[in-house]
């Protein structure tokens, strides 16, 4: 199934776009079986798509609350407005992006609350647009800035690199974090190989990723999360890159549950351990990683394949048995101690320290 | 939906049973939802009962296979049976307890090769029911053997164990390996919790292990595979129990792939891991983990959940793109330098040059 979004966009990106002052968002929970984009007709519309996983990834999850305020502020009052930006905020707690877009613009917000509607609803309208043009462009200057930690070893031209859940231009705005850096070194002729982790147990990995593999025409090949250790003792793995949804201050990072694993198998394996990252993810406010909420999600998740618990329609299943009990976290922590580097739309941090001054293009 | 095998069993265990001279095998792919007894009429019928992991649990294949032969020696000729041997040892190549328990099987063969037809099959079915009540011997001792490694620590009285795949009463004769250790513990109230870790790519950890642990009444909960690492950073595993497929003579150990992921993480955490197993999974000529055969699978089982591809009706679901490559090994290798010990019928070896001593009941 396929739906369209057939009128000329004022956006546009991999999972976002907005027509006719109305946001649509591709629907992620479908893909890679089918492509339904989603009007976010009102609140309830956004809020639902980011709960329910519709719409995903830190950066992304971002620009689309700053634009769909912007596309609201010509029918909300500066004080509905503040308040649907408090319950946005309130939406998933990890990642820090969402934050601080939402801020940028309650600031704009507060600036032009003397202003005339239409006037406010302008500024308001420039701030997200810029918003999103400046993360199209953070990702495009981290994947140039990534290269320089792909070095093919032994005598070969080639890496192999493996990755977590998924960074692409699903998942952001633009060509993706951990995915821009692949897809750049990819255009090189640099990639021999991406392994893929599925990711559970959403699965970001195995549907997303490889979709997004599929697309741009780049070997890989999708293995279970329990996988990448063995690969790596067999040599199999030169470097691993993933994303983050925040970046503290001490250069913690929290990312896809699953990323704290594969950073502790690198380490004993001596495998170069990179996250890749916009300025948006790095949280000054956030000196260390244990002072990062993590997100306990549905039982459902673990316990079968079903995005939509209520909707049978959507051909879910569940394998395990009622009785039993789950701990599902989406994210973890990984410590600094553990990531070889930070590849940031400045350059790559090779230490915590070095962070601040990567941030900026 | 559940067969029931009516007849009074000449022999059972918690998936197999032998009536009126036929093998039954209890469908493991159809758990926990459905309970399915499967008759193994003809050699066809056990080969695409191994193959298709309807059967599972290395200790559990080899004494079926053994129970097998010894039912069809009234049926067929010596050197037909030799040849089904010969068939059947090429089921599934990583595990040894099949290879194991079918030379014994060869072996009485060969021996009773002049005698009358009646008095073969009599001395062959002999020494598959004496396999039979050895096997769950030597679950009922090493579980027994494993109490000296669980211990309560912080003042605690109780622990919290992680295991994985699943290695109870479904997959072995008698009370299991790993889960024999673990519900005997829980028996002497000394488990506050398991961790079921799921066992991607088919789940015998959130479908068999958590369906076991609802049965047994332990306290539970399930995790992805990836989930692992980041508990054990909070400190809430106090120990690892495995089971395993082979065990070489240095002491490395094939077991279910993620194992070696699970052995890193608590090497890296100071987490103890132990890998419980019956005699009959050491291989005395085997000299180390390098040489044991992985058995790769099909792609299929990673790029969904359908346990019998060309089956619709069994509701499967396929969630990656068609065009993207998987690799799948069954299993993994994990070096003796991360095992704490070896739990075996013997009692417990914490030292490879120990293991020979310990095999013994």
């Amino acid at each position: 199934m396929t739906t369209t979004v057939h009128e000329t966009a004022q956006l546009t990106a991999g999972s976002l776009k907005v027509t006719a002052d109305t946001l649509w968002l591709l629907d992620q929970t479908k893909l890679p079986h089918e492509q339904v984009w989603l009007a976010m007709e009102q609140e309830a519309d956004l809020m639902a798509a980011i709960k329910g996983l519709k719409v995903r990834g830190a950066p992304l999850i971002g620009i689309a609350a700053a634009v769909f305020v912007a596309l609201e502020s010509v029918r909300q009052e500066p004080s509905e407005l503040n308040s649907l930006i408090d319950r946005l905020l309130t939406s998933r707690p990890t990642a820090v992006n969402l934050s601080l877009n939402l801020e940028a613009m309650r600031k704009v917000l507060q600036e032009s609350q003397s202003l005339a509607g239409e006037e406010r609803a302008e500024r308001l309208r420039a701030m997200a647009w810029q918003l999103f043009d400046r993360e199209a462009k953070m990702c495009a200057a981290l994947a140039a800035a990534g290269q320089q930690v792909i070095h093919p070893l032994k005598g070969s031209d080639k890496v192999k690199i493996l990755t977590h859940c998924n960074t692409g231009s699903l998942a952001t705005i633009g060509v993706g974090t951990a995915i821009g850096v692949i897809t750049e070194a990819a255009k090189a002729g640099k990639v021999d190989k991406v392994w893929v982790s599925e990711t559970r147990p959403l699965l970001q990995g195995g549907r997303l990723t490889a979709y997004e593999m599929v697309e741009a025409k780049i070997s890989h090949q999708i293995i279970t999360d329990s996988m990448a250790a063995y690969l790596m003792a067999q040599k199999e793995v030169d470097l691993v890159v993933v994303g983050a949804d925040r970046i503290a201050v001490n250069g913690d990072v929290a990312n896809k549950i699953g990323t704290y694993s594969l950073a502790v198998a690198c380490h004993s394996h001596g495998v170069p351990f990179y996250v890749a990252a916009p300025a948006t993810t790095y949280d000054p406010d956030c000196n260390s990683g244990c002072e990062i909420p993590i997100e306990q999600r549905p039982a459902e998740e673990v316990k079968g394949f079903r995005f939509e618990p209520k909707d049978d329609s959507a051909g879910g299943v569940a394998w395990s048995p009622e009785a039993s009990e789950v701990f599902n976290p989406a994210f973890d922590v990984t410590p600094s101690r553990l990531i070889s580097g930070y590849i940031l739309p400045g350059g790559v941090a090779y230490h915590p320290a070095h962070i601040t001054s990567r941030l900026r293009l």
